[in-house]
């Protein structure tokens, strides 16, 4: 057997050598390519695999990277990478140091947009497009391809409302596959469905047509003919056109194929028999999404006022256990931040309680309707921030690191992180025991440190921190579960006298009682946080020194002003100075 | 001449006591009421005048407050308060301790959602239809009435996506005009244009019914028979349901509605002729939104990379004279700040330079798209950030008070204000002479305070301050237009040797060598901003003192941590303390 096409292409232009015929072949073997290397290594999966074809079909007929090409939130985008340049390089996908699990303009040029939150990419290729415009370039491609459940988000809607009174030269391709990382939803979704099987609804009766852009397909995502055939004769359509492309998320891999929502990043498998390695972990403590999603059915069940909200994180929160246990009172909106919050300030005003549960880097999505319809109102909606702090391999684009800075100047609203899975529980028992204020409970991914995290639920007093360790010289303020870092740190000291470490709780409102012992008791406080310096939990204890004339010493760890790239959380923490060995650095400085 | 109606409708009850036959007259009252009072005290005209039937019909037919009745933006809803209960208060609208300019729930029961901001109709009322769904209510009706310009954004399209795949009790009312505050813009509208002229469209190949809703209309908004007829119907109608109605906005004044833009709110006029009364203001200085637009012309001429976006504040941001001379090169998103902020990134990535306009409260829409499409790709947008501060009597949903804060914590993000009219131009001027980061340029609502505005351009130093009065003892630090305040307060001192006044300009980076020298050589700093001071300049300021041990004494003036609400510029500013009276307060108790 001859050597591989795929060994011989580092680039498009080495791809376009290839005969039409030849293509399959390639696809074959690209898909092989990812399943093999993310069999070990881990990624995202099943949208890649999804759009094999697609994606080789692009750089073929397409002069990559004069013409752009944008990738919606960037899952899909292993295929590309690959075939551009960084096929040597996979192998380093999403580590510290290696190449980004997303397209990212500093890693190459053939990456025009970056991506990870979705729904931008037609904004970003419109602009691209009208800038080829004005510049009188009229040979340039300008391409985004994205998702169902991507487009059904407003963002996307606005961009695709302002290119349809565009003569710009925009290419829309819809990669519809019926499913995000969870199934999708939503009636767009419902009639892109129709749409599909049926062949008079798509030449005439149809939403993107109205929206006055040229629309073409559905066509088979899967084979190279209709797709070659199609994207070459787009080509001299003039103005914003739609290609709506059907493809199967995981397509080539099984299991991937039949168990969409695990193998959309399934971590570690077996890349003959695709079945994922099942890691034991009994003797791990939970997740605390599970801790989330547990107590959640728990309190529910006492308390008929709760209700479940998740902008298409249902499995990622594990909302998931209140939709399988109370289908009416879980709402999956799809990518939908914005109403997700003002559904959930509706639903306040008639006396329900709502359990918003959103990633922290996507509530900055509805950051205007947390400020305008809940605060404002003072509406008590429960925000469950999920993913709080670094996150570890997914990156600049995803890290919580920003929620503490730009929620603390909300009126109205109450902030505070649990220390472990027992705080998180009785934070949203707390939360659903007739608050009269919006509270916001920020937990990081991942696992906590209790195995005995199913207690009696007991209320936290709002605006109380908890001495966790007595000292005389030294204080160690943490907020939420940075706090186990920090007990790490002082356990190394022991003997230990000097350093004493607090958990404040609540950034917002402070534990002022607490705060003046310790200002009184410590000359040298360290606060230590899971968030950016700037703005944040340190800041807010500045804030308070300065307002009460201490003089203390006051060291502020927390996320430089600086984005951090992807690794683990672990070789991230320490990067920043917030792991124990690093907190313990600067307690040692103090001692 | 018998009484007139109104005189004898203090609710809806009363209302209810009419015939049919009589709302045509109350219709004549209330717009007469309307135009009497907003001639003399000023607020919105055009969207109140449009809805006039719409509100009677409503309030005649539905059963408020049991139902609940959200109102888009609100700039509409004067017929509404009027109606209910607030008949002999409507003369204090939007005066300090008077009516809200828009619905508010702590206002009346009958405002069922407090409004602003657009596109949030749907969402809430939505939720509350899904809250009586979980309740076993179902009598309540629940309603939005949305204008066609907000209905575009992308939130509320997210609301309807949802709501077409329940059975919510939701009656979705288009109040369309075409305009907003101006002309609606995009490919919705142009479809809802063709909409209106096509029975078989309208009847058949529908967007509203491809997500769902039961379609009805287009009627005409200014027939009773046709509003009480079509809503009475929809009353037993199950499920989602939409109901798109024409109305002419300004309805009933001539001039209104032969001049839309200028009688959305057209200051003081004459309520018999209808005439704006024409107010003499060559003497004062230009309004800082006049200064930009007329500087983004002049840089236009010589930089052919610039160009310009809003998000459907052609108007009132001036972007418009930048329409009026280059129209290729200003782009009218519609309400899309989203949007709008991605698709100057992706223009951006071409070399172009796009200024993007966006008022400070709306901003917070496009929150995630300045951090994670423009802040990490480190792309030179530029963000003219109109209306930052206290805006005065639009209240509390539109002070631009936050973005200090939520924009301090972005990296590679420039933050600074310009002191008067001619820093505006300098600082445009340097964003756009090959800067390598995204730039925020905040400056407030209303006129500037220079007569002399146009001069030579001259390039500012990124990070710069500039001291205005040199002092021994107190430094006050202030950020942007706010040091006019500061001057006038130092300047009932004189003679003054104590008090020194520095304006910082940038709140990121900071002047470190210019505070190392006013750290050095005064003991007292106050600072004073225009927003709010958590996480904001004067913490900052604090932040830098502390990195470098500083134990000066530090007090910090700006907007406190509650929602403020509205009043003139001049009463809100002295409430918070920094008006010039209450800064010279603050300045002498550390004298």
């Amino acid at each position: 057997m001859s050597k591989s096409l795929l060994e011989h292409i580092n680039c498009p232009e080495d791809l376009r050598k290839l005969k039409p015929s030849e293509l399959p072949i390639l696809a074959k073997e690209l898909r092989r390519f990812i399943i093999d290397i993310v069999a070990t290594k881990e990624g995202h999966l099943g949208a890649s695999l999804g759009v094999v074809e697609l994606t080789i079909a692009l750089h073929y007929l397409f002069k990559t990277p004069e013409d752009l090409l944008v990738w919606d939130v960037g899952h899909q985008a292993y295929g590309h990478k690959i075939l551009t340049q960084r096929k040597d390089l996979f192998h380093t996908n999403r580590q510290l140091g290696g190449l980004s699990g997303f397209p990212k303009r500093s890693e190459s040029e053939y990456d025009t947009f970056g991506v990870g939150h979705s729904s931008t990419s037609i904004s970003a290729a419109l602009g691209m497009a009208l800038a080829s415009q004005l510049k009188g370039d009229q040979q340039k491609q300008h391409i985004a391809v994205i998702g169902d459940a991507s487009i059904a988000s407003g963002m996307a809607f606005e961009a695709l409302n302002h290119a349809g009174v565009t003569d710009a030269n925009l290419l829309v391709i819809l990669n519809d596959n019926a499913i995000g990382i969870d199934p999708s939803v939503g009636a767009l979704k419902a009639y892109l469905t129709k749409v599909k099987g049926d062949k008079k609804l798509a030449a005439q009766n149809n939403i993107i047509k109205a929206l006055n852009f040229n629309y073409s397909g559905p066509i088979d995502g899967h084979n190279f003919d209709e797709l070659l055939t199609e994207l070459e004769r787009l080509k001299s359509v003039k103005g914003p056109k739609f290609l709506h492309v059907i493809t199967t998320k995981g397509k080539g891999l099984k299991q991937a194929e039949e168990n969409q929502v695990q193998y959309h990043a399934p971590g570690k498998f077996d890349k003959v028999s695709g079945d994922v390695l099942s890691v034991n972990t009994d003797h791990l403590p939970l997740k605390y999404q599970d801790v989330f999603g547990k107590t959640l059915v728990s309190l529910a069940k006492e308390n008929k006022k709760i209700v479940g909200i998740t902008p298409a994180m249902l499995t990622g929160s594990s909302l998931k256990l209140l939709f399988e246990t109370y289908p009416d009172r879980a709402f999956d909106v799809g990518i939908a931040e914005q109403h997700a919050v003002t559904l959930a300030a509706g639903m306040a005003t008639q006396g329900l309680i709502p359990f918003c549960t959103i990633y922290s880097t996507f509530l900055q999505r509805a950051y205007d309707q947390v400020i305008h319809d809940v605060a404002l109102q003072d509406l008590p909606v429960v925000f469950c921030i999920d993913r709080a702090g670094l996150v570890g391999e997914d990156g600049a684009t995803h890290h919580g690191v920003f929620d503490i800075a730009y929620l603390r100047c909300i009126p109205n609203l109450i902030v505070c992180a649990p220390r472990n899975e027992l705080e998180l529980r009785n934070l949203m028992y707390t939360a659903q025991l007739g608050l009269k204020h919006p509270i916001a409970i920020r937990y990081p991914r991942g696992r906590g440190v209790l195995s005995a995290w199913e207690q009696d639920f007991e209320p936290i007093a709002i605006g109380t921190g908890v001495q966790l360790e007595k000292g005389t010289k030294v204080a160690v303020l943490s907020l939420g579960a940075i706090a186990v870092n920090c007990t790490k740190a002082i356990e190394q000291l022991k003997p230990n006298h000097l350093v004493g470490h607090y958990d404040l709780r609540f950034v917002k409102p402070l534990d002022e009682n607490l705060l003046h012992d310790i200002f009184k008791d410590y000359t040298h406080i360290i606060t230590v946080e899971d968030g950016a310096v700037k703005g944040g939990f340190g800041t807010a204890i500045l804030e308070f020194a300065n307002q009460h004339a201490y003089a203390n010493t006051i060291k502020i760890l927390g996320v430089p002003d600086r984005f951090i790239n992807h690794g683990t959380v672990q070789q991230l923490q320490e990067q920043v100075g917030i792991s124990a060995d690093e907190i313990l650095k600067s307690i040692q400085k103090f001692l």
